[in-house]
């Protein structure tokens, strides 16, 4: 089987039914974006609303918003969008904070949900701050310990010591994802609650919390959900377990009756009682107009997209850059994978320094990963070819190997 | 004594040294705006730098701008530049998260801090989300309780149990105010820390936290200093507590090598390690931008206005409206007042909507109070005397007694 030539790639991206999408968003001329798994491109339908939130509702009508523009419940009506796009029903998602602080309210719950269970379990390699979080909650409680195993060995270290399993079901290093459903069982099967982090999956590819039954998720609203940098978060609590959900940071906006302003703290019904402070209207705004790009996203075509450029991408790295120092990082099998494929290098950190100087923006991981993210939405088979021509180019010539690419920027 | 003529007022606005600051936002028509203690009105610079973060930042440097933007260093500058206004110096201010979510980090560190003290004492009238907080805080401990004095008996109530007093200067309600300095010294006195709640202060008046020797503070983003509709909030630690600062949201953000993703967290030296998850860098740019209005503001005619402006304000309102069914809810003597004044009234939700009618836009809070707040920055003391007349002809004409006015919105 020979590689895709230019012209095949082409000839999909006339038969792409996603094709469309690609018109929703403004992409900077002469790059080819594939670190939509770090910070997602801008939609179109953003700048206008955000220019009406600031000189109309802001400027003009004021506090009256709150009502009037409705503010208040931008939350909930935010996660009522991103519910669809994880398999969860409206009421069971709501935009608030940072991952990393809902993480913590949800974690915490956990904890509580299961007494006398002394272990949040999650992997060695999970994303840091899921980590340093767990460390924070289990610092909280006496003989509570967070516990880490690999992740082929997650499945096994399930026992009757977990409180909650704590995982993120995409690999942010590898793309490599985990059975969701398979893990969930394990984690029910010995009495654990399962929290899924969803940061690389959410508006990547279908997720299916209700179906796998799952507990608990948070996820990032900034990658493939587009919301803009530092955009809201959002948390899942499966409706089974709303009433039970006794989460810390018990903010006013979790109140049953905030504008009561009574003294006691007593949690809203439902998933409200997760919200802690005031939400950023203006950052909320712009996770609401960004997610109406999903309205009419068939998620079985995202995945069957992404999987295809994945896959594309792997086949014309390995024929074309073989022999140049490269080697697969993610599996190659694409039930395993999520939307982004990833490479060792020796030289990783140059050789990302060189493709984006070329307008090829992945990035690097440390110590030696270059990662590239595939966003079906905007991206187009051609700009899979493309990219890979000039990364072909960049490692036959060496022209990676220059002291500009080598220094270090403050966030790599 | 006679009160002011509209003609006074208009003398007094003439010689206003802080009157040109008016020109730098953008106000709506028709419109005298007594709220900006609930939300600032908009400030003329942030829409163009808005635009530039999303059309440029965001749309075509994209993750570049993590370092070409200087994002990643945001809460931190911000940070910065709120801390004169609060006397504190540059590196022991940090805008983050909301007001709540920042109470609840210090709260915890302060409780740990302390250990063996088994109680967070703060004010029964206080603001509900920090009560609301202390309770979600004092839940994390065994021992650990919530206790609360009314105002005046707030000194008497700090013993060697008290881990933390946590008060916010500036009432809500009444806009009373705290002896900044003295209250400190009598926590430190009995070994306790202080918090101070600044949202009704900073921006409102010049505060003086290394002067008072306070260890922690926390502030809104979105009332006196303009940020916008939930802008982020901000938090102080005292340079000499920074070291020792234990707060369990330990996200990334609050790492000392965020990106170098080991596993295991190890707070930032100095204030960072209050942050938690990915800053929002919409939300942070408005209030960046927002902030260059104080570049140039002298904070002690700023108070000088603020003073004369409510006192103004209550003596028009006490002669005009006599008998017309308001108390005044604020004190008399400015010195323990805020930059607020608000009165009893029967009916005062339907008054308050009459006025809104009317233009006049302040708040109500139940349940009988009528707030209005006063930003010497872009408010006249023409703009003043206005508001009391239109109070002052619904109250003499009874207007605000109709079935409109009295339906209450969801947010009030």
């Amino acid at each position: 089987m020979t590689e895709p030539s230019r012209e095949d790639c082409l000839t999909r991206d006339a038969a792409d039914p996603l094709a469309h999408h690609r018109a929703q968003f403004d992409l900077p001329d002469g790059t080819i974006y594939l670190d939509g798994n770090s910070l997602g491109v801008l939609p179109k339908s953003v700048p206008e609303r955000i220019e009406r939130v600031i000189r109309q509702e802001w400027g003009r009508d004021l506090i009256r918003s709150w009502n009037t523009a409705d503010w208040y419940t931008l939350p909930a009506r935010v996660g009522g969008k991103i519910a669809r796009l994880i398999g969860a029903r409206a009421h069971e998602v709501v935009a608030a904070d940072s991952t990393s602080v809902n993480l913590f309210k949800l974690l915490t719950a956990a904890v509580r949900l299961r007494p006398g269970r002394r272990v949040i379990l999650s992997e060695s390699g999970n994303f840091p701050t899921d980590l340093y979080v767990s460390q924070g909650v289990s610092g909280l409680f006496d003989g509570i310990e967070l516990r880490t195993a690999d992740k082929a060995d997650i499945a096994g270290a399930i026992d009757d010591d977990v409180a909650v399993v704590s995982l993120t079901h995409v690999d942010f290093r590898s793309g490599q994802m985990h059975d969701m459903a398979t893990v969930t069982e394990a984690a029910h099967e010995a009495g654990a609650l399962m929290l899924w982090d969803l940061a690389h999956s959410a508006g990547a590819l279908p997720v299916d919390l209700n179906g796998c039954g799952a507990d608990l998720a948070v996820g990032c609203g900034y990658k493939y959900l587009n919301g803009g940098p530092g955009a809201p978060a959002f948390l899942y609590v499966a409706e089974a377990l709303q009433a039970a959900i006794d989460q810390p940071l018990s903010g006013w906006m979790g109140h049953s009756d905030p504008f009561a302003f009574v003294t006691d703290y007593a949690p809203a019904d439902g998933i409200r009682r997760n919200l802690c402070g005031t939400p950023p209207v203006l950052a909320m705004a712009a996770l609401d107009a960004a997610l109406d790009v999903w309205d009419r996203v068939d998620l079985q075509a995202l995945r069957d997209k992404s999987v295809a450029m994945c896959d594309v991408f792997i086949q014309l790295v390995e024929r074309r850059c073989d022999g140049l120092g490269l080697t697969l990082a993610s599996p190659r099998d694409s039930e395993m994978r999520g939307s982004q494929v990833s490479f060792r290098h020796a030289e990783g950190y140059a050789v990302m320094q060189a493709l984006i100087d070329r307008g090829v923006i992945g990035d690097f991981r440390s110590p030696d990963l270059l990662r590239f993210g595939f966003t079906p939405l905007y991206l187009r088979y051609v700009d899979v070819w493309d990219a890979v021509d000039i990364l072909t180019d960049i490692l036959s010539t060496g022209s990676w190997n220059q002291d500009a690419y080598k220094r270090r920027a403050a966030v790599t």
